[in-house]
């Protein structure tokens, strides 16, 4: 046992080179603990163990700093600075994120969960490291699934310029999140055929200096070329050649459904959680729908086609059919292309997960909706109920979506107000249309049949009097239960407003409520700041309508549970009843 | 003369090959009537002259689909598709704007006037004619310097993967708007040089087919590799070799200041209109004083030196030494690069044009934001007195920027504000801090002295009763006015407010106002929907206060007289008085 022993990279370099794989298989050993018990990214975290044990090897972090790109394989990193324990015992496996954290220690220098931002960032610790005369090695460690993200590849143009130490560690295991998509992946497949010889060397073309490690897992190999590259002068590509899921049979032959996910049997690697319901695939079945009866759509995505639920031998049906287009890790280029394809006569969709929609927002403004061309963009997990570690979080897309001229921001509650609200958007060619689709459809059987041409038209689905309570998308059913609750409480009803298109105010309806109502309360699952409520707001602002926003404070949250961070924000009918008293 | 002739681009093809130089001259006589009688993009458009006659003779517009990256080489292309009176006629230069426009003729695919888009909106144009069984050739036509850009980066890969028909014209006249930065720009200088044949071919290493041509101004070789392209069953990327400027010698010597400007002699080149009155330097006198005090200072810029005031050799002598870094047309790089930079103890400053910054608002949000690292963003003409083009302006850096937690985000008013919130920003290492850079600013000659490490602490300016004012930065004045105008008419004194901080309220201070105002407009140069208006309409909801905000109209603006697009929405001293009655 050596991993016993080891509370930072020093003690890594107090071992002896014929005993680093030892380390290393512990240190995998720690991984598996972790995830086969807790879930957690697997096939990136299992390929880098020896490159990991070799870069602590050579190099003096935190002096020497390393940059994460992506950070889900910052596992085996931890484990070697000082944080083994949130792998090796149960009681600790909450002591520590699945990302890069300085908060959790010096040896992390960002808080990292997009991809494609290591070069970048690494650059930027290089131009401080100048100014202050420093003499530390920078090390951007990025994986070729993140080589496709446009701020990656600015940053490797950039780095071809810079004339000082930048070391850029390119882990080849040729897969994103699923198959790579992009020309530079032939070119990666060229250069690890041929050991790093093949002509039109990808890294080369932008003026990069290059060394190729076939054996990524061979310790003394990269230690060699490692202690090589240290202290260099300028900047340089290690590209290493490494195996996703390496040491799990199971998760290196199924390297999609290996990348990240829940806790499993290690002998087998079944999963040791049995989903209890079947996932909900009313995304994935109007996709499906709408390709199958309309032959010019095109769904268009950026890595994350099994989001969209597209997986297997039907997602390859329709790529092969140029009908469901992967651009890789490419956001920026999938919302234009969304644009140009719309403009062209196609049906155009992109769907992603909302977080990575924050990269398109010049897409979105310039390439999409000045052009006002009629793509349909799917925001997947917005808000509150989307993901909730502080690098996903996605509480301001209306923020960055509802003010954008031409665009309409479409909030449904249901799976069938999804539904028409989806025909809607693919069936017009008037608008861009966002659909904000939340993780979770409350459903009630009856086809939604509302006419989404009429831009604006907000749904009452209570009618009541002296009080309103305004609810975006998936927030109705709390707004409900308050209604419900106030009923009893005192034997009134309040009105219940579900907006449905959140990029304009249904002005005719918050004039009649003047009639009759007093207090208008709006609840979002976003941030209060700039959000929908706010317009609310401001529309009775001269009038003696009584307004009270609600939605989450201005704060990377994180690690929350969604239905106690919107209580903490007074989002409950606990909460909302107290403000009708 | 065969201009006269030339209605579209089927009359090009009538003229024979030995002609088209003629046409060609023509033309450029046309591009410099307009140009030096009203201004616009020179160098661009001069350098593609050629290039331009050679696509129209050989391709079929607009069934063949050009898209001009960035648009502002459009010029000779607008020319040769029927609208050359607005280059030949005084009385109709106003019936074309700078920039591709499909509501002027249908050659014109999308409006465009942000850099790197070309390529994806070709892509999508191409996807869309798959989906239809289209024939038609797709042509994106991107300059050297927009390659540097992400999006352009990611959809050169997309198209490496792509397997039908896609031209991707480089304009390569080795320079950017100053002069280009980055690896890439080796490599193609190598292939320039070689003719096409260097090692290492940054295009091949994407995946893409590749063809160069030397003489970008020969037309018979252009036309020669433009029809062995046509109809081409896969992407290629046609490198031409072309002169930024061409046929004026002094615009072809001076390649950065003749990218863009004013009205000028042709004779010789000099302005027509003399500078009334020399440049507001206080940015720049800012930058330098930093630089010469903070040794650990680094100015991050994207492409827009001159915007700095950063010109020739004092660019040069910072450049040299590391402390002035132009990453190119890369804003996403160099957001990221601040937030690194920042962290590892530079002073670090990212100063450039607000609608580009569009395109950082993940970095802005993830690379920086999430991190908290005390990068300064100076977000520069911003709002409705920033360009006025609907490609170009910027009319929502507070909704994109204010709700960012962690950020703060600083509006001054006058120079003197600006220069210590500058000073602020740059000594601390609180928070990231944008400054929202007036184009023009106001003086009142004497120091600001504010702490602005006290968060949100507004400035009252003038102190009244019953009504207040509420003016973001650079409107400050018209509230004044609109004080004045208002005690001249009833004796009474408004009170006017400049919050300084938009990213956030001064609850004290407007809990106050309760006390003695019945009234509070808010006024701002930005869209009104998400803006910072409603934040304290939504503040006030609940009380009796009585709040009117004023903003722009949420739709792409363009070609407006700020002052008159302000008054539309009634930001003026008269609209504003209309509301005090």
């Amino acid at each position: 046992m050596f991993l016993e022993n080891i509370n930072g990279p020093d003690d890594v370099k107090k071992i002896s080179i014929e005993n680093l794989q030892t380390l290393a298989d512990e240190t995998r050993a720690a991984v598996i603990n972790r995830i086969s018990n807790i879930g957690g990214h697997k096939g990136p975290n299992l390929g880098v163990v020896e490159l990991t044990v070799a870069l602590h090897y050579v190099f003096n972090s935190p002096t020497d700093k390393f940059v994460w790109d992506v950070s889900h394989q910052s596992y085996p990193h931890k484990i070697l600075t000082g944080r083994k324990e949130a792998y090796l015992d149960a009681e600790h496996f909450n002591d520590v994120t699945g990302y890069t954290n300085p908060n959790e220690s010096d040896h992390d220098q960002f808080k990292i969960g997009h991809t494609s931002t290591s070069v970048s960032l690494a650059l930027g610790l290089a131009k401080g490291r100048d100014v202050n005369n420093g003499t530390e090695n920078v090390v951007a460690i990025i994986g070729d699934g993140s080589l496709s993200g446009g701020e990656a590849l600015e940053a490797l143009d950039y780095a071809g310029e810079y004339d000082k130490n930048l070391i850029i560690v390119v882990n080849d295991n040729d897969q994103s999140i699923a198959e790579n998509h992009g020309g530079i992946y032939k070119t990666l497949k060229k250069l690890r055929d041929t050991k790093g010889e093949a002509p039109n060397n990808f890294f080369k073309g932008f003026g990069l200096d290059y060394i190729y490690i076939d054996e990524g897992h061979n310790i003394p190999a990269l230690v060699e070329v490692f202690k090589k590259v240290k202290d260099i002068d300028h900047p340089i590509v290690v590209h290493v050649h490494t195996i996703k899921g390496k040491g799990l049979s199971y998760a290196e032959e199924n390297r999609e459904s290996w990348h990240a996910g829940g806790p499993f049997n290690i002998e087998d690697g079944s999963p040791k959680n049995k989903p209890t319901k079947p996932a909900d695939t009313t995304v994935h079945d109007s996709l499906v729908e709408l390709l199958e009866t309309d032959d010019k759509a095109v769904i268009f995505n950026a890595a994350t086609p099994a989001s969209l639920g597209f997986i297997g031998e039907e997602r390859q049906g329709y790529a092969k059919r140029g009908r469901f287009v992967d651009v890789g890790i490419a956001e920026e280029n999938a919302m234009a292309m969304a644009s140009g394809a719309a403009k062209n006569g196609a049906t155009a969709v992109f769907g992603t997960m909302a977080p990575f929609l924050q990269r398109t927002y010049d897409q979105l403004s310039h390439d999409l909706c000045l052009n006002n061309n009629p793509a349909t963009i799917l925001v997947l997990n917005p808000g509150v109920y989307g993901m909730n570690s502080d690098t996903h979080i996605a509480l301001s897309d209306i923020q960055f979506f509802a003010h954008v001229p031409n665009l309409l921001y479409l909030a449904p509650t249901s799976k069938e107000e999804y539904v028409q609200m989806f025909k809607y958007a693919t069936s017009q060619k008037a608008h861009p249309v966002a659909i904000r689709v939340p993780r979770k459809f409350t459903t009630d059987g009856i086809a939604d049949n509302t006419d989404y041409s009429l831009t604006n038209k907000a749904k009452v689905i209570n009618k009541g009097s002296d009080i309103a309570i305004v609810a975006v998308g998936c927030l109705v059913p709390v707004a409900l239960e308050t209604a419900k609750a106030y009923k009893e409480k005192t034997g009134k009803e309040i009105t219940v407003i579900s907006p449905r298109f959140l990029t304009g105010l249904d002005t005719d309806l918050l004039d009649s409520l003047k009639e009759d109502h007093k207090l208008v309360i709006t609840i979002e699952d976003c941030y209060l700041d700039g959000g929908y409520g706010q317009r609310i707001a401001s529309f009775y602002g001269d009038s003696d309508m009584k307004v009270k926003n609600l939605g989450l404070t201005k704060e990377f949250h994180s690690d929350f549970k969604p239905d106690e961070l919107l209580k903490e924000n007074g989002i409950s009918a606990t909460g909302l009843l107290a403000l009708m008293d």
